[in-house]
């Protein structure tokens, strides 16, 4: 078992990941600070800020009206919508609460992509503007330690009576997520204990003990947010409170049912009872007990949030049960539900996970979230036993569905994925394409995935690296340029600590070349029982683990590239285990690590159970997977046929081709929709030989059969996150062989 | 110019459509009788002569309060639901409005059915059973005409104040279908006379005259209907007021909107825009002038209504304009978007036709009524001007997706008619497939499909026959077993007219051998004029056109497949014109046409425009497209792959094969659905070289491709119509090659 280590022992140099850490500051951060305090131009307002101004006003009133006798009378619960806005939207009323009963997050996921970023960029002013936002959103916490502005401005009368739909543990799980990324970014504890506040309470109100609510959340996220305040603060009431909340999801009598039923007859109306096909709570993962749970079911964001929940209870409870049932759910999602761009909730209805093998190509939802719950749920599968396949697929949705997710100016976000977009479709208003998109969105009112990527990107770093709980092994499980500092333990109490960094230079995705270097960082004492005495460098033992990626080819081949010159001294030893290298031994300064990892272009077909998928293939070089634009290959992308014969043959049959791709795209509306400012980068195109049917103008709807008529043409695939990034136009995943 | 034939003068003898005939009249005639007096066990009740039943109630308190010199108070506007329900089904209040605000129409279908029934198989019971019905609903029209059962028990003062969504121009259109087809089934006027009231209020009320309403019907059908009626009357004002609903349909300022903002005035509620997507009026054809129309939009029956009505209109009144409007409306369906078994209308997003060349297989909505409404259209059009093209297209929507809408017992229906279907997909409940059923559905509180069914397959052979205005040419476009009779005018005023019987015995669909022998029946007296004396017999001049199908293959060469003794005998001449070869000249009692016509099997593809269809083929013999069932290819039909080349080499190798089709099935549920009882027909399936994908069990979700591995098989392809009639299966009309 492993954790990854602490946010500041983990950095990012420069390179791939250095670039989007740098887009999403100093584009996504800014902008995302303006639209929670409703000052995006054109935008549609957040009114987060304004919702916890209103709520720490509230808070005033009643402590003036207590200093000076009077009774303060809380407000009725008024607005019970899921999105509620402004009569007039030039006024809003100061007192009131405004938006989507989460809007509360919009602020929670911003201090936490904040949090990392301070952690390795210092930036005083963001630190202030944050600062001053902690002061906003502390002053709107009820004395119980109650945290969440819908029901504190619309009457607490009502709060904890709707978990099924209300968010208000959805809430809490995000602003202990962020609290803790401040508190680990920054040092300072307001937050957190803010957040510590919400979680005593709500610790206090729901559990199994009599006259206790025994709910858990609608929407999950506290599961893993809470394990996370357990790890940081160390009390084990949080890790309870996280295992309850998994223990009882779904149990019978199932609480949302009667939630539904205690709040109708409350309110004297009807109880509907919930009409979710084809299981009515399958869509909150309560349709049976999560220990029972085999197959990945619901909204896939919710789903991913709670695997990962249950994944981390599993690994600090040691229940073999629930690791069976997280390893059951994972088995079901990479083996039948996973896209192979790692995008995952095949579809719109629900924003669900659909029926095993069920992949749409041009009808997927895979969101942008439900990929970065993936991302979650498969470090958390790490952290529970080092596999590689793990690694493998949180890889495979990081670079692909993640990064897409964002236009290559930062500016622009595609929460929906498919892996096929025909413009007439899009255009077409057809109730079968509303989800889909061609173009990429300015930032939401229901803001969930720009937010969510940016928080995601500025911690990559804590996906790359865990360190085993004995400390004694780092698992190294993305390349990524930069560093990791492990603090080794001295075994004499006496002695100083050492720290071992290890330095990466990596060439992915772009190529499978990877150097890192040992560093040996003594302490201001001595470390003599380290020392071998003879050129005076300290010896350090430890073991390296490096990840064997699945795209290199087979493990042992793979393992066979890494070339470690301490090994060939007889102070190594190496050895492969579950798609890991482990190399275990004692270090010194200086020792170097060489990986070249082959990348070949794979041309991989989907399992024949996926219909949609028959007769295609689909093209990935290391972790990058590639598609098929318009604007590259002209329209109709149905009418391009790879030459599969000719590229099984060789592999030189297809041209690995170093460019500098530029993006840059008009806008389609006076919005701004689709428009992406001229911005530059390096990556790797493919040339694959291919076919294309020639379109006869003249021929009927349908006519007899001949053998079609083609023309020799190679097709032009770019990286799949690089998408979009040039215009409305066709994009394929998945191509035709002929 | 033509027309068909008078009700009785056409016939349907055994064979084919005898047997489909005699479904409907012994099976869903009853049951529809049953359906629309609340007598179904099991299923939802209709209300249909409920309604009739509370107007006619109400009609005789008010002559009764009037006798008694009281004043009668109408009812006030209590229902606007579109459906609506009593509050407990089991006592149904006997005053009001229940069901849908078109339930009218369930009785107009039913007595349009029963009387082309009757036209050819008197029977005393029904009949005594339908004039009983007729009372009923007489006694339910207004003194003014007006007969629409909802508004008459909600409030007349609302009447005509909602044309876009109730349907009252709809209810009075299927009452003139339906009084027009008992007229001349059984001479009756009764209901032809109601129908007129209620035309003649309906003309009083709608025109460009100043101080009348500027409207047309939201659901289309009137204008045909209306057609008819002037046909049937020789009453001009109800082509006129076909011709101004038609004209005025979707001119500026766009009536259904004005509507729509004085209908909210005066409730005092807010004027909420229509927001169907791309063009908020094409749902209903009303978003640009008729004579403007270039493409098939929106709702897809309520198109075919309408092009039927702008056709008939064209033809009456010589429009040129509005003739080329329906011609390029069909050139846009045919051409763009017609599937290939004849259904129209692709996306259940509105029930409607999608954009050019969207026809997905597996989510198509080809609603039955929407075939039914092409079949119309192209009856019309044929009428307009005898273009093979549109019987071909008729006939292909005639024995696919109209006979697909009926199980082969009789009992249950298709609405939707996919050309591909997985169990899985169905079975998932996801919304995207929501529409689409494995099984087919016993009968629905809203029973559109079933009765149009009912209503056209009674009149099929109103669709076999049309006779040119001159009275001279008798048109051949569907061979059917049976009997047209044409009378001709004896050029001297004292002679008696002669009539020409030609009885067919045709092969069709199953293979192409027809045969048609003329009879002359003299008349009482002499028929000099056309006697030629040497053997008695006389000779009467006239023109034979007969269909060349398309399916035969070149029209020349199908032409030559044509054996005239009387052409032999110098007495008759042959051309071939637009797909018809006109024998012209004498003709004598006995004499015969043989037809050979080619029945090659045809592997077709689409045009390479239609993306779903990319590297695929359907199969197609005569007018009969075929499809492949699991029940007969076992499941995963995407794993079935047609070897094109082979069949495209020899003709021969594809075996067409006469078997004994065996229906049966078990139901699924307790409400019987999918029970098929065990009834067998004769039919010809194919056998088809092919391939199989053998799927192997251990592969994972993803891997590099190799080429297939796959073994020979043969696909067993059967009518497309006779598709799930043996149990829940997977289908699929096109299949992918190789």
């Amino acid at each position: 078992r492993s954790r990854p280590l602490p946010l500041r022992d983990a950095t990012v140099g420069q390179g791939f990941w250095g670039d989007e850490q740098e887009l999403v500051r100093t584009q996504v951060l800014p902008f995302q600070w303006c639209a929670l305090n409703d000052n995006v131009p054109g935008a549609a307002p957040s009114y987060c800020m304004h919702n916890f101004r209103a709520a720490a006003a509230q808070n005033r009133r009643r402590t003036a009206a207590r200093s000076q006798g009077d009774r303060f009378v809380p407000p009725v619960y008024t607005d019970r919508g899921f999105n509620v806005l402004p009569d007039d939207p030039e006024r809003p009323d100061p007192d009131r609460f405004y938006g989507f009963v989460f809007q509360d997050t919009d602020f929670s996921k911003w201090i936490e992509a904040v949090g990392y970023s301070l952690a390795h960029h210092p930036d005083a002013e963001l630190e202030a503007r944050a600062d001053a936002a902690i002061d906003i959103v502390c002053a709107a916490q009820q004395e119980n330690g109650y945290l969440d502005t819908y029901y504190i401005l619309n009457g607490m009368d009502r709060h904890f009576t709707n978990l099924k739909d209300h968010h208000e543990l959805y809430c809490m799980g995000h602003l202990i997520e962020g609290a803790v990324a401040y508190y680990e970014g920054t040092g300072k504890t307001r937050l957190l204990h803010a957040a510590q506040g919400f979680a005593d309470y709500v610790a206090s109100v729901f559990g199994t003990e009599p006259g206790r609510l025994r709910g858990y959340p609608g929407h999950e996220i506290a599961e893993m947010a809470l394990v996370r305040l357990y790890e940081v603060t160390n009390e084990r009431r949080y890790l309870d409170l996280a295992a309850y909340f998994v223990d009882e999801r779904g149990r019978a009598p199932l609480y949302f049912e009667v939630e539904d039923r205690t709040r109708a007859k409350r309110e004297g109306a009807t109880y509907v009872p919930n009409d979710n096909q084809p299981m009515p709570y399958a869509y909150y993962q309560a349709h049976e007990p999560v220990v029972d749970q085999r197959e990945a079911v619901g909204h896939a964001v919710r789903a991913g949030y709670l695997y990962s929940g249950v994944a981390d209870v599993a690994r600090l409870t040691e229940n073999e049960r629930l690791a069976d049932t997280v390893r059951a759910l994972w088995r079901n999602i990479v083996d039948r539900k996973l896209y192979v761009t790692g995008g995952v909730g095949a579809t719109a209805f629900g924003e669900a996970y659909s029926y095993d093998y069920d992949l749409p190509n041009d009808l997927a939802y895979s969101e942008t979230c439900a990929a970065i719950a993936l991302v979650f749920f498969a470090r958390r599968m790490l952290e529970l036993e080092p596999k590689s396949e793990y690694a493998d697929v949180m890889e495979l949705a990081l670079y692909n569905t993640v990064l897409a997710g964002m236009a290559m100016d930062g500016k622009s976000f595609f929460y929906v994925n498919p892996l096929e977009v025909r413009t007439e479709a899009v255009r077409s208003h057809d109730a079968r394409f509303l989800h889909i998109k061609d173009v990429r969105q300015k930032w939401f009112g229901c803001a969930c995935c720009p937010p969510n990527l940016a928080r995601l990107v500025e911690s990559v770093q804590e996906y790359a690296y865990t360190l085993a709980d004995d400390g004694g092994t780092l698992f190294t499980h993305l390349y990524i340029d930069g560093m990791a500092v492990v603090h080794v333990l001295s075994k004499d109490e006496d002695d100083e600590d050492v720290a071992l960094r290890l330095e990466v230079e990596s060439g992915l995705p772009w190529n499978g070349h990877v150097r890192a270097v040992v560093h040996v960082d003594e302490g201001d004492g001595g470390a003599d029982d380290y020392g071998d005495g003879h050129d005076g460098k300290i010896s350090v033992p430890f073991i390296f683990a490096f990840r064997l990626p699945a795209w290199a080819g087979d493990q042992i081949e793979v393992a066979a590239c890494t070339t470690v010159p301490a090994e060939a001294q007889g102070r190594v030893n190496r050895r492969v285990r579950d798609g890991y290298l482990y190399l275990a031994g004692t270090w010194r300064d200086g020792d170097v690590f060489e990986f070249d990892f082959p990348m070949p272009v794979m041309m991989l077909e989907a399992n024949l159970r996926v219909s949609e998928d028959a007769g295609k293939v689909a093209f990935v070089r290391g972790p990058v997977v590639y598609c098929a634009e318009e604007c590259d290959n002209g329209s109709r992308l149905h009418c391009l046929h790879v030459d599969a014969a000719r590229v099984g043959e060789r592999a030189e049959n297809v041209t690995v081709e170093p460019f500098d791709f530029k993006a840059g795209a008009e806008a389609l509306d006076g919005k701004g929709t689709g428009g992406v400012e001229p911005v530059s980068r390096c990556m790797v195109r493919l040339r694959v030989p291919a076919w294309r049917d020639e379109v006869r103008d003249a021929k009927p709807l349908y006519s007899r059969w001949h053998p079609p008529v083609r023309r020799r043409v190679e097709a032009v695939l770019i990286p799949y996150f690089a998408w979009a990034n040039r215009g409305e136009n066709e994009m394929r995943v998945f191509l035709d062989i002929s």
